[in-house]
Protein backbone atom coordinates (compact mmCIF):
# COMPACT_ATOMS: atom_id res chain seq x y z
CA UNK A 1 0.00 0.00 0.00
CA UNK A 2 1.34 3.79 -0.72
CA UNK A 3 0.24 7.02 0.75
CA UNK A 4 -3.82 7.55 0.03
CA UNK A 5 -4.72 11.03 -1.32
CA UNK A 6 -7.35 12.30 1.56
CA UNK A 7 -10.15 11.36 -0.51
CA UNK A 8 -9.09 8.04 -1.30
CA UNK A 9 -8.21 7.27 2.41
CA UNK A 10 -12.19 8.63 2.90
CA UNK A 11 -13.19 5.91 0.18
CA UNK A 12 -11.41 3.31 1.86
CA UNK A 13 -12.74 4.58 5.18
CA UNK A 14 -16.33 4.15 3.19
CA UNK A 15 -15.58 0.57 1.98
CA UNK A 16 -14.83 -0.64 5.69
CA UNK A 17 -18.30 0.34 6.40
CA UNK A 18 -20.20 -1.04 3.60
CA UNK A 19 -18.79 -4.16 4.26
CA UNK A 20 -18.49 -4.03 8.12
CA UNK A 21 -21.10 -2.24 9.57
CA UNK A 22 -23.64 -4.04 11.62
CA UNK A 23 -27.05 -2.61 9.51
CA UNK A 24 -25.84 -6.05 7.54
CA UNK A 25 -26.30 -8.13 10.83
CA UNK A 26 -29.14 -10.74 10.68
CA UNK A 27 -29.99 -9.67 13.85
CA UNK A 28 -30.16 -5.87 12.99
CA UNK A 29 -32.31 -6.90 9.63
CA UNK A 30 -34.69 -8.95 11.97
CA UNK A 31 -35.53 -5.86 14.28
CA UNK A 32 -35.99 -3.70 11.41
CA UNK A 33 -38.42 -6.08 9.71
CA UNK A 34 -40.38 -6.50 12.40
CA UNK A 35 -39.40 -10.44 12.60
CA UNK A 36 -38.73 -10.15 16.82
CA UNK A 37 -40.90 -10.71 19.80
CA UNK A 38 -40.97 -8.22 22.78
CA UNK A 39 -38.83 -10.10 24.95
CA UNK A 40 -36.04 -10.15 21.81
CA UNK A 41 -36.15 -5.88 21.39
CA UNK A 42 -36.67 -5.72 25.29
CA UNK A 43 -32.88 -7.58 25.04
CA UNK A 44 -31.78 -5.89 22.37
CA UNK A 45 -32.67 -2.74 24.27
CA UNK A 46 -30.85 -3.89 27.30
CA UNK A 47 -27.58 -5.22 26.13
CA UNK A 48 -27.17 -1.75 24.01
CA UNK A 49 -27.51 0.38 26.95
CA UNK A 50 -24.62 -0.29 28.20
CA UNK A 51 -23.23 0.73 25.09
CA UNK A 52 -24.95 4.04 25.50
CA UNK A 53 -23.75 4.64 29.26
CA UNK A 54 -20.22 3.93 28.50
CA UNK A 55 -19.89 6.17 25.78
CA UNK A 56 -19.08 9.05 27.82
CA UNK A 57 -16.51 7.08 29.46
CA UNK A 58 -15.11 6.24 26.27
CA UNK A 59 -15.08 10.24 25.48
CA UNK A 60 -14.15 11.96 29.03
CA UNK A 61 -10.86 8.74 28.37
CA UNK A 62 -10.21 10.61 24.90
CA UNK A 63 -11.08 14.40 26.16
CA UNK A 64 -8.12 13.48 28.69
CA UNK A 65 -5.67 12.51 26.19
CA UNK A 66 -6.58 15.45 23.53
CA UNK A 67 -3.60 18.30 23.77
CA UNK A 68 -5.13 20.99 22.70
CA UNK A 69 -8.61 23.15 24.39
CA UNK A 70 -9.11 23.24 21.31
CA UNK A 71 -9.71 19.87 20.30
CA UNK A 72 -11.23 19.09 24.08
CA UNK A 73 -13.97 21.79 23.57
CA UNK A 74 -14.73 20.22 20.19
CA UNK A 75 -15.26 16.72 21.21
CA UNK A 76 -16.86 17.59 24.66
CA UNK A 77 -20.08 18.57 22.85
CA UNK A 78 -20.43 14.74 22.55
CA UNK A 79 -20.24 14.39 26.17
CA UNK A 80 -22.88 17.02 26.91
CA UNK A 81 -24.92 15.01 23.96
CA UNK A 82 -24.71 11.97 26.07
CA UNK A 83 -24.93 13.24 29.84
CA UNK A 84 -27.23 15.93 29.24
CA UNK A 85 -27.82 19.24 31.24
CA UNK A 86 -29.77 17.96 34.00
CA UNK A 87 -31.08 14.87 35.42
CA UNK A 88 -33.01 13.13 32.75
CA UNK A 89 -31.75 14.82 29.65
CA UNK A 90 -29.06 13.62 27.47
CA UNK A 91 -28.64 10.32 25.08
CA UNK A 92 -27.99 8.16 27.98
CA UNK A 93 -31.24 9.11 29.92
CA UNK A 94 -33.55 8.95 27.03
CA UNK A 95 -32.01 5.08 26.12
CA UNK A 96 -33.37 4.16 29.60
CA UNK A 97 -36.25 5.66 28.24
CA UNK A 98 -36.24 3.67 25.22
CA UNK A 99 -35.85 0.73 27.69
CA UNK A 100 -38.81 1.91 29.66
CA UNK A 101 -40.88 2.12 27.10
CA UNK A 102 -40.44 -1.22 25.39
CA UNK A 103 -41.35 -2.82 29.25
CA UNK A 104 -37.85 -2.88 30.92
CA UNK A 105 -37.28 -2.10 34.61
CA UNK A 106 -35.11 1.19 34.04
CA UNK A 107 -33.27 0.29 38.05
CA UNK A 108 -32.87 -3.61 36.07
CA UNK A 109 -31.40 -1.73 33.09
CA UNK A 110 -28.96 0.16 34.83
CA UNK A 111 -28.25 -2.82 37.28
CA UNK A 112 -26.25 -4.17 34.40
CA UNK A 113 -27.25 -7.44 36.24
CA UNK A 114 -29.01 -9.01 33.15
CA UNK A 115 -25.92 -8.17 30.46
CA UNK A 116 -24.77 -10.36 28.23
CA UNK A 117 -20.85 -10.91 29.08
CA UNK A 118 -20.11 -10.32 25.05
CA UNK A 119 -21.83 -7.22 25.14
CA UNK A 120 -19.65 -5.96 28.21
CA UNK A 121 -16.29 -7.43 26.73
CA UNK A 122 -17.24 -5.55 23.77
CA UNK A 123 -17.93 -2.05 24.70
CA UNK A 124 -15.10 -2.42 27.40
CA UNK A 125 -12.88 -2.70 24.54
CA UNK A 126 -13.78 -0.23 22.76
CA UNK A 127 -13.47 1.86 26.38
CA UNK A 128 -9.48 0.03 26.42
CA UNK A 129 -8.74 0.88 22.38
CA UNK A 130 -9.68 4.41 23.07
CA UNK A 131 -7.71 4.61 26.51
CA UNK A 132 -4.65 2.97 24.98
CA UNK A 133 -4.20 4.11 21.06
CA UNK A 134 -2.50 7.12 19.79
CA UNK A 135 -5.60 9.21 19.81
CA UNK A 136 -5.38 9.65 15.90
CA UNK A 137 -6.77 5.49 16.21
CA UNK A 138 -9.16 6.99 18.98
CA UNK A 139 -10.16 9.26 16.50
CA UNK A 140 -10.90 7.05 13.71
CA UNK A 141 -12.54 4.50 15.67
CA UNK A 142 -15.77 6.95 16.33
CA UNK A 143 -16.07 7.16 12.26
CA UNK A 144 -18.71 4.49 12.51
CA UNK A 145 -21.24 7.09 13.06
CA UNK A 146 -20.48 8.23 9.56
CA UNK A 147 -23.39 5.09 8.94
CA UNK A 148 -25.47 5.92 11.40
CA UNK A 149 -27.84 8.30 9.68
CA UNK A 150 -28.92 5.39 7.53
CA UNK A 151 -29.46 3.00 10.02
CA UNK A 152 -31.23 5.14 12.71
CA UNK A 153 -34.04 6.11 9.57
CA UNK A 154 -34.41 2.53 8.78
CA UNK A 155 -34.61 1.46 12.26
CA UNK A 156 -37.07 3.94 13.32
CA UNK A 157 -39.49 3.57 10.39
CA UNK A 158 -39.05 -0.05 10.73
CA UNK A 159 -39.54 -0.64 14.37
CA UNK A 160 -43.11 1.92 14.34
CA UNK A 161 -44.14 0.16 11.16
CA UNK A 162 -43.84 -3.40 13.04
CA UNK A 163 -43.87 -3.39 16.55
CA UNK A 164 -47.31 -2.09 18.10
CA UNK A 165 -45.27 -1.94 21.62
CA UNK A 166 -42.71 0.86 20.12
CA UNK A 167 -44.30 4.31 19.57
CA UNK A 168 -42.07 7.64 18.65
CA UNK A 169 -41.92 8.73 22.04
CA UNK A 170 -40.07 5.26 22.86
CA UNK A 171 -37.71 6.04 20.01
CA UNK A 172 -37.51 9.74 21.12
CA UNK A 173 -33.43 9.14 21.67
CA UNK A 174 -33.14 8.96 17.73
CA UNK A 175 -34.57 12.35 16.69
CA UNK A 176 -31.26 14.47 17.64
CA UNK A 177 -28.76 11.55 17.28
CA UNK A 178 -29.73 12.37 13.05
CA UNK A 179 -28.26 15.56 13.78
CA UNK A 180 -25.38 15.33 15.92
CA UNK A 181 -23.70 11.81 14.46
CA UNK A 182 -22.99 13.87 11.02
CA UNK A 183 -21.65 16.90 12.72
CA UNK A 184 -19.43 14.59 14.94
CA UNK A 185 -18.35 12.10 12.40
CA UNK A 186 -17.58 15.35 10.10
CA UNK A 187 -15.36 17.04 12.75
CA UNK A 188 -13.51 12.73 12.95
CA UNK A 189 -13.34 12.81 9.57
CA UNK A 190 -12.10 15.87 8.94
CA UNK A 191 -9.36 14.94 11.71
CA UNK A 192 -8.49 11.80 10.20
CA UNK A 193 -7.96 13.50 6.56
CA UNK A 194 -6.24 16.04 7.98
CA UNK A 195 -3.43 13.55 10.36
CA UNK A 196 -3.28 10.09 8.70
CA UNK A 197 -1.10 11.11 6.08
CA UNK A 198 1.45 8.57 6.05
CA UNK A 199 1.48 4.91 4.68
CA UNK A 200 1.25 3.57 8.55
CA UNK A 201 -1.31 5.75 10.12
CA UNK A 202 -3.15 5.59 7.03
CA UNK A 203 -3.33 1.84 7.82
CA UNK A 204 -3.33 2.01 11.66
CA UNK A 205 -6.92 4.50 11.33
CA UNK A 206 -8.79 1.94 8.83
CA UNK A 207 -7.48 -0.68 11.56
CA UNK A 208 -8.95 1.58 14.03
CA UNK A 209 -13.07 1.80 11.92
CA UNK A 210 -12.37 -2.02 11.44
CA UNK A 211 -12.21 -2.92 14.97
CA UNK A 212 -14.82 -0.24 15.84
CA UNK A 213 -17.19 -2.55 13.33
CA UNK A 214 -16.06 -5.34 15.40
CA UNK A 215 -17.65 -4.01 18.43
CA UNK A 216 -20.60 -3.20 17.09
CA UNK A 217 -21.00 -6.36 14.94
CA UNK A 218 -20.20 -8.62 18.14
CA UNK A 219 -22.81 -6.96 20.56
CA UNK A 220 -25.25 -8.34 17.07
CA UNK A 221 -23.30 -11.52 17.31
CA UNK A 222 -23.97 -12.25 20.88
CA UNK A 223 -27.59 -11.02 21.29
CA UNK A 224 -28.45 -12.90 17.95
CA UNK A 225 -26.97 -16.35 19.87
CA UNK A 226 -28.80 -16.17 23.24
CA UNK A 227 -32.00 -14.56 21.71
CA UNK A 228 -33.51 -15.67 18.59
CA UNK A 229 -34.17 -19.11 17.64
CA UNK A 230 -33.15 -21.72 19.29
CA UNK A 231 -31.71 -19.11 21.86
CA UNK A 232 -28.57 -19.93 24.29
CA UNK A 233 -29.02 -17.48 27.04
CA UNK A 234 -25.25 -17.22 29.03
CA UNK A 235 -26.06 -18.24 32.85
CA UNK A 236 -27.57 -15.07 34.32
CA UNK A 237 -28.13 -12.93 31.58
CA UNK A 238 -31.70 -11.71 30.96
CA UNK A 239 -34.54 -13.94 30.59
CA UNK A 240 -37.33 -12.28 28.77
CA UNK A 241 -40.21 -13.12 30.90
CA UNK A 242 -43.83 -15.92 29.20
CA UNK B 1 -25.17 -12.26 53.00
CA UNK B 2 -22.97 -13.00 55.88
CA UNK B 3 -19.61 -13.91 56.48
CA UNK B 4 -18.91 -17.50 54.80
CA UNK B 5 -16.52 -19.87 56.38
CA UNK B 6 -13.84 -21.04 54.20
CA UNK B 7 -14.89 -24.40 53.28
CA UNK B 8 -18.25 -22.78 52.62
CA UNK B 9 -16.89 -20.33 50.49
CA UNK B 10 -15.13 -22.87 48.84
CA UNK B 11 -18.69 -24.86 47.88
CA UNK B 12 -20.19 -21.17 47.12
CA UNK B 13 -17.05 -21.22 44.25
CA UNK B 14 -17.54 -24.62 43.43
CA UNK B 15 -20.83 -24.08 43.18
CA UNK B 16 -20.50 -21.48 40.31
CA UNK B 17 -18.54 -23.71 38.95
CA UNK B 18 -21.42 -26.15 38.21
CA UNK B 19 -23.50 -23.57 36.99
CA UNK B 20 -21.01 -21.83 34.89
CA UNK B 21 -17.93 -23.64 33.75
CA UNK B 22 -17.74 -24.04 29.79
CA UNK B 23 -18.25 -27.71 29.95
CA UNK B 24 -21.55 -27.24 29.86
CA UNK B 25 -21.85 -24.67 26.74
CA UNK B 26 -23.39 -26.86 23.61
CA UNK B 27 -20.11 -26.11 21.58
CA UNK B 28 -17.98 -27.80 24.10
CA UNK B 29 -20.59 -30.87 24.19
CA UNK B 30 -20.63 -30.59 20.40
CA UNK B 31 -16.40 -30.68 20.44
CA UNK B 32 -16.29 -33.81 22.42
CA UNK B 33 -18.94 -35.77 20.85
CA UNK B 34 -17.63 -35.35 17.36
CA UNK B 35 -20.83 -33.62 15.86
CA UNK B 36 -17.91 -31.09 14.43
CA UNK B 37 -16.36 -31.01 11.09
CA UNK B 38 -12.65 -30.35 10.95
CA UNK B 39 -12.85 -26.69 9.79
CA UNK B 40 -15.45 -26.27 13.17
CA UNK B 41 -12.42 -27.86 15.15
CA UNK B 42 -9.81 -25.26 13.26
CA UNK B 43 -12.31 -22.60 14.32
CA UNK B 44 -11.77 -24.00 17.98
CA UNK B 45 -7.94 -24.34 17.91
CA UNK B 46 -7.68 -20.94 16.32
CA UNK B 47 -9.49 -18.96 18.51
CA UNK B 48 -8.63 -20.44 21.48
CA UNK B 49 -4.72 -19.98 20.51
CA UNK B 50 -5.42 -16.36 21.05
CA UNK B 51 -6.12 -17.85 24.95
CA UNK B 52 -3.29 -19.59 25.54
CA UNK B 53 -1.16 -16.77 23.92
CA UNK B 54 -2.67 -13.73 26.31
CA UNK B 55 -2.31 -16.17 29.25
CA UNK B 56 1.38 -15.09 30.51
CA UNK B 57 0.84 -11.55 29.68
CA UNK B 58 -2.14 -12.23 32.18
CA UNK B 59 -0.01 -13.96 34.65
CA UNK B 60 3.03 -11.75 34.35
CA UNK B 61 0.78 -8.98 34.62
CA UNK B 62 -0.50 -10.28 37.91
CA UNK B 63 3.26 -11.16 39.05
CA UNK B 64 4.27 -7.21 38.28
CA UNK B 65 1.95 -6.59 40.94
CA UNK B 66 2.10 -9.11 44.19
CA UNK B 67 3.71 -7.68 46.73
CA UNK B 68 6.43 -10.33 47.99
CA UNK B 69 8.69 -12.53 46.29
CA UNK B 70 7.25 -15.54 47.59
CA UNK B 71 4.05 -14.79 45.75
CA UNK B 72 6.05 -14.25 42.99
CA UNK B 73 7.80 -17.07 42.74
CA UNK B 74 4.63 -19.08 43.47
CA UNK B 75 3.36 -17.76 40.54
CA UNK B 76 6.19 -17.10 37.66
CA UNK B 77 5.89 -21.14 37.71
CA UNK B 78 2.60 -20.20 35.35
CA UNK B 79 4.93 -18.15 33.25
CA UNK B 80 7.60 -21.28 32.77
CA UNK B 81 4.24 -24.08 32.17
CA UNK B 82 3.47 -21.76 29.27
CA UNK B 83 6.56 -19.94 27.88
CA UNK B 84 8.60 -23.01 28.34
CA UNK B 85 12.57 -23.00 28.87
CA UNK B 86 13.40 -22.67 25.45
CA UNK B 87 11.94 -22.13 21.82
CA UNK B 88 9.20 -24.92 21.05
CA UNK B 89 8.58 -25.72 24.76
CA UNK B 90 5.83 -24.60 26.69
CA UNK B 91 1.67 -24.56 26.46
CA UNK B 92 1.54 -21.75 24.17
CA UNK B 93 4.20 -23.63 21.61
CA UNK B 94 2.56 -26.97 22.17
CA UNK B 95 -0.90 -25.41 21.43
CA UNK B 96 0.11 -23.51 17.96
CA UNK B 97 1.35 -27.56 17.47
CA UNK B 98 -2.46 -28.88 17.94
CA UNK B 99 -3.74 -26.08 15.55
CA UNK B 100 -1.16 -27.13 13.11
CA UNK B 101 -2.19 -30.91 13.74
CA UNK B 102 -5.49 -30.00 13.12
CA UNK B 103 -4.71 -28.58 9.62
CA UNK B 104 -3.62 -24.85 10.26
CA UNK B 105 -1.15 -22.99 8.91
CA UNK B 106 0.45 -21.87 12.29
CA UNK B 107 1.71 -18.66 10.56
CA UNK B 108 -1.70 -17.78 9.75
CA UNK B 109 -2.74 -18.82 13.57
CA UNK B 110 -0.40 -16.42 15.39
CA UNK B 111 -1.01 -13.46 13.09
CA UNK B 112 -4.54 -13.47 14.59
CA UNK B 113 -5.83 -12.35 11.41
CA UNK B 114 -8.90 -14.47 11.41
CA UNK B 115 -9.63 -14.11 15.28
CA UNK B 116 -13.63 -13.57 16.08
CA UNK B 117 -13.42 -10.11 17.50
CA UNK B 118 -15.56 -11.89 20.29
CA UNK B 119 -12.89 -14.12 21.41
CA UNK B 120 -10.34 -10.85 21.41
CA UNK B 121 -13.03 -9.04 22.96
CA UNK B 122 -13.28 -11.73 26.09
CA UNK B 123 -9.64 -12.61 26.12
CA UNK B 124 -8.33 -9.06 26.81
CA UNK B 125 -11.52 -8.59 29.20
CA UNK B 126 -9.27 -11.49 31.48
CA UNK B 127 -6.43 -9.30 31.28
CA UNK B 128 -7.51 -6.01 31.87
CA UNK B 129 -9.35 -7.62 34.39
CA UNK B 130 -6.15 -8.79 36.25
CA UNK B 131 -4.73 -5.25 36.00
CA UNK B 132 -7.61 -3.51 37.39
CA UNK B 133 -9.08 -5.51 39.82
CA UNK B 134 -7.54 -6.16 43.20
CA UNK B 135 -5.06 -9.16 43.47
CA UNK B 136 -7.54 -10.88 45.30
CA UNK B 137 -9.97 -10.59 42.41
CA UNK B 138 -7.48 -11.51 40.41
CA UNK B 139 -6.15 -14.58 41.50
CA UNK B 140 -10.09 -16.11 42.15
CA UNK B 141 -10.51 -15.37 38.53
CA UNK B 142 -7.96 -17.89 38.21
CA UNK B 143 -10.11 -20.53 39.75
CA UNK B 144 -11.76 -21.67 36.59
CA UNK B 145 -8.76 -24.44 36.68
CA UNK B 146 -10.28 -26.07 39.61
CA UNK B 147 -12.68 -27.71 37.05
CA UNK B 148 -10.35 -28.38 33.91
CA UNK B 149 -9.43 -31.72 35.08
CA UNK B 150 -12.69 -32.92 34.11
CA UNK B 151 -12.71 -31.06 30.88
CA UNK B 152 -9.88 -31.94 29.28
CA UNK B 153 -10.09 -35.81 30.20
CA UNK B 154 -13.33 -35.08 28.39
CA UNK B 155 -11.85 -33.57 25.42
CA UNK B 156 -8.83 -36.17 25.36
CA UNK B 157 -10.75 -38.86 25.00
CA UNK B 158 -13.41 -37.78 22.88
CA UNK B 159 -11.49 -36.13 20.44
CA UNK B 160 -9.19 -39.14 20.22
CA UNK B 161 -12.34 -41.23 19.84
CA UNK B 162 -14.67 -39.25 17.09
CA UNK B 163 -12.15 -37.32 14.47
CA UNK B 164 -9.53 -38.98 12.87
CA UNK B 165 -7.46 -36.07 11.88
CA UNK B 166 -6.65 -35.72 15.34
CA UNK B 167 -4.41 -37.85 17.14
CA UNK B 168 -2.42 -38.04 20.87
CA UNK B 169 0.62 -36.28 19.62
CA UNK B 170 -2.11 -33.23 18.44
CA UNK B 171 -2.94 -33.09 21.73
CA UNK B 172 0.22 -33.39 23.51
CA UNK B 173 -1.10 -29.81 25.26
CA UNK B 174 -3.31 -31.66 27.19
CA UNK B 175 -1.03 -33.54 29.24
CA UNK B 176 0.82 -31.33 31.23
CA UNK B 177 -1.91 -29.40 31.81
CA UNK B 178 -3.29 -32.33 34.05
CA UNK B 179 -0.79 -31.83 36.46
CA UNK B 180 -0.46 -28.08 36.61
CA UNK B 181 -3.87 -26.86 36.74
CA UNK B 182 -4.37 -28.80 39.88
CA UNK B 183 -1.19 -27.60 41.35
CA UNK B 184 -2.29 -23.94 40.32
CA UNK B 185 -5.96 -24.34 41.34
CA UNK B 186 -4.79 -25.70 44.60
CA UNK B 187 -2.30 -22.70 45.84
CA UNK B 188 -5.06 -20.15 44.56
CA UNK B 189 -7.73 -21.31 46.35
CA UNK B 190 -5.78 -21.74 49.44
CA UNK B 191 -5.05 -18.29 48.63
CA UNK B 192 -8.89 -17.16 48.80
CA UNK B 193 -9.77 -19.37 51.64
CA UNK B 194 -7.39 -17.67 53.48
CA UNK B 195 -7.61 -13.52 52.23
CA UNK B 196 -11.59 -13.27 51.57
CA UNK B 197 -12.38 -13.08 55.16
CA UNK B 198 -15.58 -10.37 54.74
CA UNK B 199 -18.75 -10.49 53.15
CA UNK B 200 -17.49 -7.67 50.59
CA UNK B 201 -14.60 -9.57 49.92
CA UNK B 202 -16.16 -12.86 49.63
CA UNK B 203 -18.61 -11.05 47.27
CA UNK B 204 -15.83 -9.92 45.11
CA UNK B 205 -14.16 -13.33 44.49
CA UNK B 206 -17.54 -14.90 43.69
CA UNK B 207 -17.93 -12.24 41.29
CA UNK B 208 -14.51 -12.46 39.88
CA UNK B 209 -14.89 -16.39 39.41
CA UNK B 210 -18.55 -15.54 37.45
CA UNK B 211 -16.53 -13.08 35.23
CA UNK B 212 -14.29 -15.83 34.32
CA UNK B 213 -16.74 -18.70 33.97
CA UNK B 214 -18.21 -15.22 31.53
CA UNK B 215 -15.22 -15.09 29.74
CA UNK B 216 -14.69 -18.69 28.56
CA UNK B 217 -18.40 -19.37 28.34
CA UNK B 218 -18.76 -16.47 25.81
CA UNK B 219 -15.66 -17.08 23.65
CA UNK B 220 -18.05 -20.45 22.44
CA UNK B 221 -20.99 -18.59 21.82
CA UNK B 222 -19.10 -16.67 19.56
CA UNK B 223 -17.66 -20.30 17.88
CA UNK B 224 -20.96 -21.66 18.06
CA UNK B 225 -22.70 -18.71 16.52
CA UNK B 226 -19.78 -17.84 13.59
CA UNK B 227 -18.92 -21.56 12.90
CA UNK B 228 -21.84 -24.12 13.82
CA UNK B 229 -24.96 -24.41 11.60
CA UNK B 230 -26.70 -21.89 9.88
CA UNK B 231 -23.18 -20.12 10.44
CA UNK B 232 -22.64 -16.09 11.13
CA UNK B 233 -18.68 -15.42 10.33
CA UNK B 234 -18.19 -11.93 10.83
CA UNK B 235 -16.57 -10.20 8.45
CA UNK B 236 -12.73 -10.91 7.89
CA UNK B 237 -12.87 -13.65 10.38
CA UNK B 238 -11.52 -17.79 9.43
CA UNK B 239 -13.57 -19.05 7.23
CA UNK B 240 -12.74 -23.31 6.45
CA UNK B 241 -11.58 -24.16 3.49
CA UNK B 242 -14.11 -26.23 1.55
Amino acid sequence: MSVLSPDDLEDALRAIGAERYHNRHPFHRALHEGRLDRGQVQAWALNRFYYQSRIPAKDATLIARLPTAELRRAWRSRLIDHDGDAPGTGGVARWLRLASGVGLDPDYVESLDGLLPGTRFAVDAYVHFVAGRSILEAIASSLTELFSPTIIAERVSGMLAHYDFVDRDTLAYFTPRLEQAPKDSAFALDYVRAHATTEETQAAVLAALRFKCGVLWSMLDALDYAYVSPGHVPPGAFVPAG
